[in-house]
């Protein structure tokens, strides 16, 4: 058979962290190229309980359809705690439940953008979500990260000069995959540009509560006098991603958009689980589990920040988050990051190279991510001096 | 705020059935509107042991993120048991799971359809699914029913005529809304039809488990020779929809491009679930679980039945379907559907208008669909008859 595939759907790959996925099943390989939490931060005790209860108490509920915008208690709950906590979402917004913060990539494409429509993105990002783009026939656009966030001239060049510019895509925070975080500054500057240039934001901010150090930065949302921000947050790094829930706070119309979208997409969010997090978030646990999960990866990262220090090459440049579960080493311009992970793979050691999270993908990038929140310390102490040695021959070796 | 919705989006109207679902919060009315299965056919005693056991000894696997096309155990399950009891699958397809079966309408769309394709559907039909093939700005050609399945001289008109025709979607087996099933000499006809026209079918057969008469027909899967039949199943009829889970049998070429897809769209779906059932299936209880609700639903039906045979007027002409949950009723050609259905609500009982599952849906249309899976026998007793007196009262008003 000849199937006839769409345009939309042609020129994309599967991403290539998912597929590691499945090859890092062989228990051989230490793996650094993943974006799983730990385990130890599922609060497993918790979930137990609280399941059972619902089973028992409330199940019909829990296993019969509901409404496509989500379950109303934990609906209000987080719009009353998102504004009173961290001053997001005002009284034209509210909250909608989705099946993991992937689906706000998904749905807002499809509300906001015609094929053709530029997406605008910090480069390089979050695999998943450019993958969506893509996946709308969208014009993605790429604009190059200094340490401090976007550079700005690159972005308002982009804006001024792409074709129908809809939306700009970022994580401010702790982003995925340099770790970078952008400053209270630009962030200002950047709400400036989109109000000049009429552009709406989807703010990704999975890991904003994963902070380790330094203080906490105002999101977009909570500077949104213009109503322009798309706020995007989840469970899968503070409770569970396999249960697949996180949420969107958006202008209410936007939102009917997204909601009827929804209803076309998935009809709703599995209902057990809405149920299982707004119990949790009730019964009040949920910084405690945070601050466990945070003081986990902070070990996690000083440690392998220590031995990066100690054991790679002084031309690798290393970015140093605050938080967030990943850290970015750039190379020599000379390098290849698919040819170091190549190598690294070989040495049963799994990254994933930076070429990978560009918004471009047919150029070389020497760099590439690493995690640390899903490897052991026990990981981290044995792969990164290996990594290093490769490293060392991998360089040595381009010269 | 002017926002910039895309052409995808603004036609899109809410559906009117999951908006009404809202409304039939309401207690005192009676509702014949949705398409829930009824609580009583879910398996909770085993739901209950069952999530039990995994979050006390699978809870990594159950929290953790998964892979795209799903829980393996499953997927494999799920293959070998549709070939051996329903001649479903061959060697070149393979199983993915999804969040539902919505979601296939929707990755099917973006993997197989370009904006301006045509897709033909049964007329009327599931207003879920429609309104996906809307949300691709595709072309949707509707091809009227008859009594045995759609008029095969307007199916092939429509893939002679229309433009692009990449894909066929039907019901076969207890059709929604009309509870019409395909007759297998419409089947073996239509097939042949598809074949000539290089269509993609998408069979989607929640339904086909709930037979409560008559033989089993085959599925257009089971004698896909030429590989070009989308398979889709639902556990939401059978199991629990809140659990949101379905599946796909497909080529394994095209189940690849969906998995690409879907990724983009949810990355996985929720693993808990997928492992819930996976065991439930595999304890093997779930044909004595079917064999309940055949029976609850048969009686509901038949009491249906004989209601409206004693209490509407003889204009009426309704389907005698044989299985599924719903049954459609035609009145005289004067008649609008959506006119009685405010009426009707009007005195508290909840219908949805023919209407509402028309491929165009700007024209009025004489009928309306009535479910009979929620509804308590004693709501049926109690609702019919008044049905009747309203129907009576309604007709007269059109002389």
């Amino acid at each position: 058979m000849n199937y006839h595939f769409s345009d939309k759907i042609l020129p994309l790959k599967p991403s290539a962290i998912r597929e590691m996925f499945k090859y890092t099943e062989n228990p051989n390989i230490l793996s650094f190229g993943g974006g799983n939490p730990a385990p130890e931060t599922f609060p497993i005790a918790e979930i137990r309980r609280i399941s059972a209860d619902i089973l028992q108490n409330r199940y019909v509920e829990a296993l019969q359809y509901g409404i496509t915008e989500g379950y109303r208690p934990l609906r209000e709950r987080l719009r009353s705690q998102l504004r009173e906590l961290h001053n997001i979402g005002t009284d034209s917004d509210n909250v909608i439940i989705i099946s993991g913060a992937q689906q706000a990539m998904d749905l807002v494409s499809k509300v906001m953008t015609n094929e053709g429509d530029t997406v605008l993105s910090e480069d390089p990002s979050f695999i998943g979500a450019l993958n969506c783009f893509r996946s709308y026939n969208t014009n993605l656009a790429g604009v190059p990260m200094a340490e401090d966030g976007m550079d700005l001239a690159a972005l308002e060049h982009a804006m001024k000069t792409q074709p129908n510019v809809r939306l700009l895509y970022m994580i401010p925070t702790f982003q995925n995959p340099t770790g970078i975080t952008t400053s209270l500054e630009k962030r200002k500057k950047i709400y400036e540009l989109i109000c000049q240039y009429d552009v709406i934001l989807i703010e990704d901010n999975p890991y904003g509560d994963l902070r380790y150090a330094g203080e906490e930065i105002p999101t977009f949302k909570s500077m949104d006098e213009e109503h322009r921000v798309i706020y995007v947050g989840s469970f899968s790094k503070i409770i569970s991603p396999g249960i697949r829930l996180g949420y969107i706070v958006a202008p209410a119309e936007i939102n009917a958009k997204l909601t009827v979208a929804k209803q076309a997409a998935d009809v709703h969010t599995n209902m057990f689980f809405q149920m299982v997090v707004d119990q949790y978030l009730e019964e009040g646990n949920i910084d405690a589990n945070i601050a466990r999960a945070c003081e986990i990866y902070s070990r996690k990262l000083n440690l392998m920040l220590d031995l990066i220090d100690e054991y790679f090459p002084k031309e690798v440049k290393t970015t140093r988050p605050q938080g967030g579960l990943f850290l970015w080493c750039d190379l020599p311009a000379e390098a290849d990051g698919v040819k170091f992970a190549d190598l690294a793979l070989r040495h049963e050691l799994a990254i994933v190279p930076g070429q990978t999270f560009m918004c471009r993908t047919n150029r070389p990038y020497p760099g590439f991510r690493l995690n640390f929140s899903m490897p052991s310390e026990a990981d981290i102490r044995q792969g990164i001096p290996v990594m290093g040695q490769i490293l060392k021959a991998y360089l040595a070796d381009l010269q």
